[in-house]
Order: C-alpha cells, then structure tokens, then sequence
C-alpha cells in the first residue's frame, strides 16, 4: 500500500463525543455563556480533533509549495513566469508577506519546491520537484496520474517529518504564477459551478484577460473530461503540482489529528481535492478568511467552511492563514488560562 | 480653559497629503498592488495618523475603564451588580478574558476605577472614582454635566500619563454590569434610531427581558429629554461613567495622534459620544469588530467604521480590541518589513 493510501486510510473522522463537556468547562470561565463567539468554537474544535485536554499551540508551521504551469504560455497572469523562482528566493531571505506575516504569528515557514520551472539551489529550500512545472492544461494533461500521486505525497512526506519534532497547527501556503487557473478548474469540475462563477482576475489582470482564462480554463476542461467523481483524475488534468502537494500536507494533518488552517483560493482548491480522497478530512479543517479571488465562496460552501477572517486579501503564500493561526492560539488560550467563576470568586450569571 | 476643551480643540482631521506616497511605498513591495488588502490600509492609516514613516507599534495598552449603574435596579441584566468589582479583581489578577488575550497581543492592560459601586483596593488598580455608580436613568439623570466633564477627563489623563512612557496604539475596553442599557440609550438619541433596534440581549437576558430592557430605556428618554446635539447632555442623562471615560480615551488618543482601537457596543457608544464633542476624532478610530449585540451596527454606520473582525464576540472588555490590535501591528509590519521588487529583484507584473 502506498503512501497516499495508507494516510487516507488513516483518516477518521473526529470524535465529537467530548463536546459538552468541552462546552462546559467554557461555560464555566468567567465571561457569560458563549461570548467568546468563534474563539470558543475554535478552543472546542482544537480539543476534539487532538484530543488533548490542556493543548498548548506552540509549533505552528506554514508549509509554502512552489511550482509552476504550463497554462501561463496560454496567457493567464498578470507576472511572468520567472516571478515563481524570483518569490521563492524571496521567501528564502525573509522578505516576503508570508515571511513578515509568520515572524509577527509566531509560525514557523516550510518552502518547498514541488514542481518550479527552473532550477534552484538556496539554503533552507526543500527540493521535492516532481517536474519542471506542468503541461499546458489547455493543450493536454497537466500531468500524469503516477506525478499527482507522487506530489500529493511529496506533501504528506514534509508533514510527517516536521511532525516528528512536534506540530501543533498546520497551514497550507503556495507560490505558482498561474495558479488560480488550475484552481479555478478544479473548483469548477468538483463544485459544479459555471467556470466563470468560479474565475477570478487573480493577481490583478484585466476584465478582458479574465475573459480570455476563462475560455482557457472551459477548453481544458472540455479537452481533459476530469472526472469530478475521482480527484486524482481532476487533479491531474487539471490541476498543479503545488496544488497536489498541500492536498498532501492536508491529509497528512488530518492523518495526524494536527488542525490545519487553509489559506485561500489556492489552498481552498487543494482542500477540495483532499476533502474529495477523503471526506473525513473537513473536519480538521479551519478556513482562514474569505479570498477576493470569485471562486473562494464557492470552495467554502462546499466544504461547510466558514471563514475567520474578511480582510480582502488575494495574495496567497500562506498570508491569510497564518493571520488566522494566531486566533486559533488565541482560542484554545482562553480555554486553557481563563479563570473559572469559581476560582475567581465571581458570581454567576442569575438566569 | 478645561482639560476636555483643550484636548477636544488639539484635535485636528489627518492630513491626507501623503496618502499617495505611502500608496507607491506599499505598490513596490513584492505583491500585487492591493492584494494584502485591509492590513494595506491599517498601515497607510496608522502612518497618516501618527506622521511616523517608519513606525514600529511596539507599546499597545487597552485601557478599561469599570463602572457601575443605577439602572440596575430596573433589572435589566442577567448578572447582579456585585460582579462589577468583582470582574475588576479578577482584571488584575490575570484572569479574564482580556487578560489572556492581551497577552497573546503583546498589549498591557490598565483598570481604571471610575465608578464601580463600592470601594475596591487592590494591587495595579487605578483608583480615579468619580461617583459610586451612576443614579437609576429611568427616574432621573444618570449623573451630573460637571460628573460627566469630570469622567471624561479622568480618560483624558489616564492617556496623558500613560503616553510619557511611549504609547504606539490604544484601545478602549470596559466593564460595568448594565452597560448595554446606557449604551443603547446613546445609541438611540444620538443615531436617530428607535430604541427597540438598538437595544439587544447584552450578556444573555431572555427576549422577554429585553422588551422590558426596552421600556426602561425610552422611559430613561421620555423623562430626560436629552438633547442629541448635545453630546455633554446625552452622556449625563442616559450614559455612565465608564463610558465617559472612554469618550476622554479616545479623544487624548486623538490629540495626542496616537490610532484609537474601538472594542465593541459600550466603547462604540463612547465613540458616538467623543465623535459628537469634535468630528475629527472619527479619522483616528479603527473599529474592532462586529459585536454580536445588536444596535453596534448603528453605531459603526454612524461613524463610517468598518470593522475588521466578525467573530461573534459580545464580551466586552476590550478583548476584540486587542485582537484588532495585533492586525494593525502586523499592517504595519508588511509595510516596514516587506522587500521591494527591486530590493529582492522580482518581476513586476506585465499588466
């Protein structure tokens, strides 16, 4: 049995079993029932899916898959090409959204080239390229069964080895000039959705070019025929190597009973692919925030997500969701180091 | 001249002059123009507000401010009196929630005594009792003009003092068994609403007991007859001492150029009051989140704040406030601490 098998094997769905009393140790701390909102739903998830009872969030990871796609020769983005290895250095030396935005979270930022275009060699860089980016999805495959596999478990292989120093909070990240188009594709086919419900202007290309990645995205699709009912058929026709390898970090998460905190549109895409090997997986999910990019909503309806956060971001890398890891400290904090009404000789509320 | 007049006529509307300038700093750094959305504009508005080109918000404080109210009496809460004091004990041991959410910020908390019901001593409390609560609203005013000036002051000077140690961001929070009631009284005088949509179910009464909650406060209205143009009368007749001081926070946050988190509903109503003394405060404020109580709504369309958060908090306290704390931090961070294109030699977009 391989890799991918044996992790969606290994997927169970949470036990829920505990959520009153959870409730109740909640309802206990000194604040009226339920007035911590979202916070205590995220202390109560992070509870269920560890099943620790005095969880402290301190090693949290941002895994950050680089790659690259064929798709851009049709003329879909709005960088060129070269921005992906450019970026990657970028995040190498720190300078990035996704760099500032961990430091300032406390999370800890993986780089991972899964598939980049060219070649690159710079410390503190995980080279996993399963290919030199993919095919021209609008022309023929993106990529072989054997290659989606592989980078799914490219993925899962990078979460089980920052694991075994301990991991507390996950969150997917990616860099891939091109890459809401194979997103956008995977969203539709699995949604359902229309392709130009579900086609954004991605990083910041014009109402006409958005046009124009629709027909690309319809003629792939027409070209391809994935079938919506098998993700490794969708994934490998029309999606991305980065976008296979964080549906591994996902299921390796879930395998490993450790929350993960889906970024936006990309992730999302990754999420649904992930969510499609194995339902199960949703409920380790956290949606970080609700993208700009259109077909975002579409993914979180999907997957019964509700994001944390609504700040307009569409910059990917992981950005979103590391904004987000920090409420999930900030959560399973209030369940851990609130005082009970008890302890704090504070009396109760009297209805 | 008075500390409030003075302080009320240091505050000036943001200069905006350089608004383009930081919107060319912002676009040079290696992401799509824009795509880090709302954090984009806390960084422009916090270096519009405080003229610093190279900020660093290192000391954030919430101030909460504790007070009683008479309306009490009318039986408008689900939690008796007594845990006014009681929740302040508990502030300055560590305990609440604020506590634990303002450590996860990296802010410090100050309980200010302005008018809790019975004489609290403690360690770290600062002690600035203007009365012993506030009179019941429903059977005259809540305080007096001279009350009300001498509340809004105590704000002013916690803020001048604390400023002498170096103060980068502020936010308001609260405590006050009944708060809601005042604060939907503001609300509904000085928005023009009616009572019943402004007036929710605070820490959890039943729906019945919020008709009643309802009654008290046009009953508060009908017989002080406040004059919603003047915010001084507003405040004396259906506010609190809490609240009052909260409207001097604010307004020492704006004369002093120092951004002004606003939490929720009672420290929104503050805002409604300090906004009502000197319309330029609203340039300084940046609103929180989206309390799940029900006329905060009102209060933010009234200021033209869109808040940052909407997780389902209706704590008070502060403690959305020190959340939002941490994105203006990290807004200011992307713009101090990200690499330019040129700086880390990425491609700028084709389009």
């Amino acid at each position: 049995m391989g890799l991918l098998e044996q992790t969606v094997k290994q997927i169970v769905p949470v036990d829920k079993k505990n959520d009153s009393l959870i409730q109740k140790r909640l309802d206990n701390l000194t604040k009226p029932q339920g007035s911590l909102g979202r916070l205590e739903e995220l202390a109560k998830q992070y509870v269920l899916i560890t099943g620790k009872n005095q969880p402290s969030v301190k090693n949290k990871t941002v895994v950050v898959m680089a790659g690259d796609h064929g798709v851009t020769a049709a003329g879909v983005s709005a960088f060129p090409q070269e921005v992906t290895p450019q970026m990657v250095l970028n995040f190498l030396r720190g300078g990035a959204g996704i760099n500032v935005l961990s430091r300032h979270a406390g999370a800890k930022v993986i780089v991972v080239d899964i598939g980049v275009a060219s070649d690159i060699q710079a410390e503190g860089l995980i080279s996993r390229k399963v290919a030199y980016g993919t095919a021209d999805m609008s022309k023929q495959a993106a990529m072989t069964r054997d290659e989606a596999i592989k980078a799914i478990e490219v993925g899962i292989d990078v979460v089980l080895k920052e694991s075994s120093q301990g991991l507390d909070l996950l969150a997917t990240g990616e860099m891939g000039i091109g890459n809401t188009t194979p997103s956008s594709a995977i969203t539709a086919v699995i949604t359902g959705r229309p392709v130009s419900e579900v086609t954004g202007r991605g990083t910041g290309i014009t109402e006409e070019a958005r046009s124009h990645k629709v027909e690309v995205i319809e003629q792939a699709i027409k070209l391809n025929r994935p079938d919506a009912q098998d993700a490794l058929d969708v994934l490998s026709k029309v999606g991305g190597l980065e976008i296979a390898g964080l549906a591994g970090v996902i299921l390796a998460g879930a395998a490993l009973r450790i929350p993960v905190v889906i970024d936006g549109f990309i992730s999302g895409a990754a999420a649904l692919i992930a969510a499609q090997l194995q339902p199960a997986v949703k409920d380790y999910l956290i949606a970080a925030h609700r993208s700009v990019e259109k077909g975002h909503t579409a993914i979180l309806n999907h997957l019964g997500l509700s994001p944390l956060l609504d700040l307009n971001l569409r910059l990917g890398e992981g950005t979103g969701a590391v904004l987000a890891m920090s409420l999930v400290e900030a959560g399973v904090k209030v369940l851990t180091e609130m005082a009970s009404f008890d302890e704090a000789a504070v009396s109760r509320s009297m209805e």
